[in-house]
């Protein structure tokens, strides 16, 4: 697979398919106003820094699964499959 | 139950229904411009920072009663139950 | 009465009547463009921290009565009176 | 007279006739586009804090003669004459 | 005239007519866009203070000419003259 | 080739044509609702400065592979190619 | 030729016809979404101050042929030739 390195505090993630029930049994209806969805991460960016210059670190990381909003992002296609790039401010929250 | 640990300064909450009338006797009527509903708070997150790389400390904690904006925050469905996954700064009170 | 705990730099107001007229002779005419309504603070909230994490101190205290815009805030309905959620920047004046 | 505070930097003002000439001669003419207004300040507010926690001193003081914007503030009535609670920083220019 | 202080950082200035030629040859022609117009600074503001509280010195002084944006300020008239207060922001540039 | 020196934290970037296939085999959709596009870093600019007046770093360099948002920037043509001035931060990943 | 002083961090630029390749070879293509355009640095302004009151330098000095982009700035028109005064941060790059 291709490396794509995030820039900033940006991050590589994986949707998982909405039908895909885990094992808590966290479901995601199709009638929610505004859905998220379900996504892994794959990758965290170069990193960001705050007004003092210090690095920004990331509270998500590789493997960690997450619910996305769904219309936050960036869509790229690498090898055949669907990612997203997007803001790590843009994830609501890690599904543990 | 599934975990979900909310991402910076959301909380995680279940919205209680409407029409249950609280001890003290508070009533959320139908007919308010934008109607406050009551929650109960599941989880708090990961955290924030403030702009001197202080930890932001949560002001509710799981199990308090609150009333959030009818309008705010992203919906989930877990085990069968709605949930809701909004910023602190989106919930009015503490209903004590 | 339910114990109601504004979050943050918010208020809990219970407006008073508009044909009620101060001692003073205070007088809100319905013909203004953005009518300002007189209120009394029944509770303020848990506080804000400034950006350098020191409490922020509430002007206003329980029992002062105020002049506030007629349109902010979020109405709550308790044993059956009106009450606003606003916060307290929303609040143009203290009537001494 | 009912004792009006206003809140935070905010100022109370009675507005001055439009057709009374100022001695210096100042006039303000009705088919200016955003025609400023005379008007007399009448108290000054609690006072707002800076971003390092140190009070706003404020530069209008009541008996002040100063320029508002036409279109600032809160309209209120006060036995029978017109005021209007404003920012300080609506106020354009102090009439010496 | 009217003593005129300007509040903060504005300033009071003269509008000079457009057909005035400056010794250097300066023409605002009357199909630009957004055409500036030149100005004499007639009075400095208050002044407003930066983010730690210094006073923050005016770049223009009296008697200076200056090019105005069209669109910026509110007009006054004084003893029969146009008057604009406007930002010191609003002022292009000092013609010397 | 002119030499181009973009101004603070913008970069002079080369789109590369979007039916170029990385070795990765990273493959850019055309239904992609906002397609990145795969560029070169060619230059990158003098370099803006933080709140502390130190000067920022940029994490992409000449030479870099990366991903870029569709729609933003400024093109330019050179030499009969085109190029694209944009910021840094519009830049969503680099290729490895 | 009138001295134009530019207030702040904005400088006085001379446009240089689109026709003019220049001599690496900078092309300008009419059909470009946003056209920048070659200018030359006249004079730099009165200068900014930063957060902490520290003189912001100015990156471009007057003999600098830069790339503007095509909608931002003032023409003024002095000796019959066109100049825009705009802000530095509108200058995308120096061609070197």
């Amino acid at each position: 697979m291709a490396n794509i390195k995030p820039l900033g505090q940006r991050v590589l993630v994986k949707r998982i398919e909405a039908e895909t029930k885990t094992a808590g049994g966290l479901f995601l209806p199709d009638t929610a106003k505004e859905k998220p969805q379900e996504a892994e991460v794959i990758s965290v960016g170069t990193g960001g820094r705050d007004d003092k210059g210090a690095l920004i670190e990331f509270t998500v990381k590789p493997g960690d699964r997450v619910l996305i909003s769904k219309y936050g992002g960036t869509e790229i296609k690498l090898d055949g499959e669907d990612y997203l790039i997007l803001s790590e401010n843009d994830i609501l929250a890690i599904i543990g």
